[in-house]
């Protein structure tokens, strides 16, 4: 038999870190190639007694079909919490709760992307928002992007140059993978392009709340006076994300094709979720919680740039992140990420290679190394093993790596 | 602002039973629209301890993220179920769990369907195949159906004249809406025509396990020899579902396909969700469960052939299904279904007009009621209201009225 697919399935490709995933099931393998907020903080023992009394309160309503747009009450308290946090006014009917915000991806690329259409995206991207979208058969652009987020000039100059334009996407907070965030003015400037080229605006920001310093910035949605923002975030950095419980926050008449595609992809998000998520918002809210979380990332942060700077040459440079869950390290040239990942899976380490995040090539020498999912100790254990699996590259020899470091 | 869409958005259709679910959400409308499983049958209590147990045991895990797969313990449940009950020789392995069957639906298009690829389906088909399928533009191409299935010689002939042919798409159990179930011998017909024209078959299965009388047939999975056909059921129908949580097997080939597919669409189905469903199985099993749910939706399913047969026309015509959740109902020529609803509305009953199960046009003297989800009494007031509905369309006076009907 010679089943014939559809063109996109040959271009399907596995996520680098979810495969890594599997592998660093291997519990010996020191795992920064997650994405995964803290094992610690996930809260097991509150959402059981939220089930227990909604399960009790409402029965057979939490286990029975129901609308495709979401629970009204975590509507409600979605919009409530994305202005207060994100000044994005948008009221519960605005709001459409997503299979996380994965699903939000997928389902941006149905309502916006034609075969060949250009989305237009920040150097290096998001490597799932990739994954969703391809199955649609973009054209990827990327914009040369810097620590203030996408040149404004290179925005510019990408979308005047380009035909069928159709979708800008950005992840304005602690990047994934890069841990950037967008300054002010580059935020206006974005908009300032999008108005002049009439394009819609994806921001996904499930970062937002996990500040470590300094001040929080306006979202770009909070900015938008033309509802051309379509916000996207998640409970999943900020509670946990095994419920899959993410949100899309659009103007009515855009949000309605959200509704139409989400109703074709799984009718609706999982009620008895939905419904443990507003139950544990309404007992607990999430300032403790959230406080905690950033605590323990922040500390983990620490550790790792500790780690970094102490055990890896100084050719290695690293980004250092006021928030998120990412580091970024990029190699001197002519060292391939690639090549070292294979020797830190030997050596019991691992993490995405860079050009995984680039749909359109680069990213090579470069790194994404997340630290939150691991503790302070194993975390300079991972950092010795790279730096172990580093110096058996060609050529390592000769960078600067430091007098004390562990061989 | 005048944002582009995708073409295919434009073409995005609200699901009629969904935007039934709101109407009827007005509590003094009797809904026979939805796909309900009954409300009385959900097991609150049981999954409640069944949360408790997990959340106690597992902790974070529950939480956390999981691979796009599935969690190996549902999965393993899930092979072994479905061999014992429906003959498919599928391994853990060789099973996606997906969030709901929708998205096995979803997933399917994605990989099977490029635009303008043709698809076969039953005449009537089920309305949520339509909306996933819709959304990768493929032709629908319907065949003529009757009690036993697609009767085989307008398939041969329907395939045979049909470029791009891609994929047969069925519901071989108790079929949504028309409640018919395929003979053995149309479904090895189906998979010879299959085999000669060397097409994949997507079994739908989610009511296989709700039958009220006669024996089981074997799944067309069960029957085939060649890898060709995919088979997809859901845990909505025997357990919850509000849970979201069904499945996809197929040869491992074409699972990664699907499971590519599903990494980009939302990374993975509820980590808790999937748990919660295992478990459940694990300390119950469904033994009891389905027996109680078969017992409640034939009394269901009698109370409403009955009060059918009392208070409407005998040109009426009813089919009398051997399990599921539907009836259908076929009005005389030249009375509309649609103007049947409005009335019926008013009168404060609802149902879905036959039409919207066929996607390239017909079923316009139908109609799909439910029957699972409203009590004896109920069914027979709803029935009445119909009824009463039905006597206000023009020439229904002429129709041959049941001497004691209530008007």
């Amino acid at each position: 038999m010679s089943i014939r697919l559809a063109r996109r399935a040959s271009e399907f490709q596995a996520s680098a870190v979810r495969e890594m995933l599997k592998l660093t099931a291997r519990r010996e393998v020191i795992p920064f190639g997650g994405g995964l907020p803290p094992a610690e903080c996930l809260p097991a023992a509150r959402l059981s007694s939220v089930l227990a009394e909604l399960l009790h309160r409402q029965g057979a309503a939490a286990l029975q079909y129901s609308t495709t747009e979401g629970v009204a009450s975590l509507r409600e308290r979605v919009a409530a919490w994305m202005g207060e946090r994100a000044g994005v006014a948008r009221s519960a009917d605005e709001v459409l709760i997503t299979t996380g915000s994965q699903q939000a991806l997928d389902l941006a690329a149905k309502v916006f992307l034609d075969e060949g259409d250009a989305v237009f995206c920040e150097a290096p991207t998001y490597l799932a928002a990739i994954s969703a979208f391809r199955s649609f058969g973009p054209r990827f652009v990327t914009v040369a992007s810097d620590e203030q987020g996408m040149i404004p000039e290179a925005l510019e100059e990408a979308v005047a140059s380009c035909s069928r334009r159709k979708l800008i996407y950005v992840v304005p907070e602690f990047q994934n993978p890069s841990g950037r965030t967008w300054s002010r003015s580059r935020r206006l400037a974005l908009l300032e392009t999008a108005r002049r080229f009439d394009l819609p605006v994806f921001e996904d920001s499930p970062y937002r709340e996990l500040r470590f310093e300094g001040e929080d910035l306006p979202s770009i949605a909070s900015l938008d006076t033309e509802n051309r923002v379509v916000f996207a975030s998640t409970f999943s950095k900020v509670l946990c994300p095994g419920l899959r419980v993410g949100w899309v926050a659009a103007a009515p008449p855009l949000l309605e094709r959200f509704v139409l595609a989400k109703q074709g992809a799984d009718l609706h998000t999982s009620t008895l979720c939905q419904l443990a998520v507003a139950g544990y918002l309404e007992s607990y809210g999430l300032a403790d919680h959230l406080e905690r979380l950033r605590r323990v990332c922040r500390s983990r942060r620490d550790a790792m740039l500790g780690a970094v700077s102490r055990l890896l040459p100084s050719e290695v440079r690293a980004s250092r992140p006021a928030g998120g869950l990412f580091l970024w390290l990029e190699l001197p040239v002519g060292l391939s990420s690639r090549d070292w990942l294979k020797r830190s899976l030997e050596c019991g380490a691992a993490f995405v290679p860079g050009d995984a995040f680039y749909p359109d090539g680069g990213g090579e020498h470069a790194a994404r190394l997340c630290f939150s999912d691991t503790s302070e100790d194993r975390i300079t254990e991972g950092i010795a093993r790279l730096a172990r699996a580093l110096r058996q590259l060609p050529d390592a020899g000769r960078l600067s790596w430091p007098e004390r470091a562990v061989a």
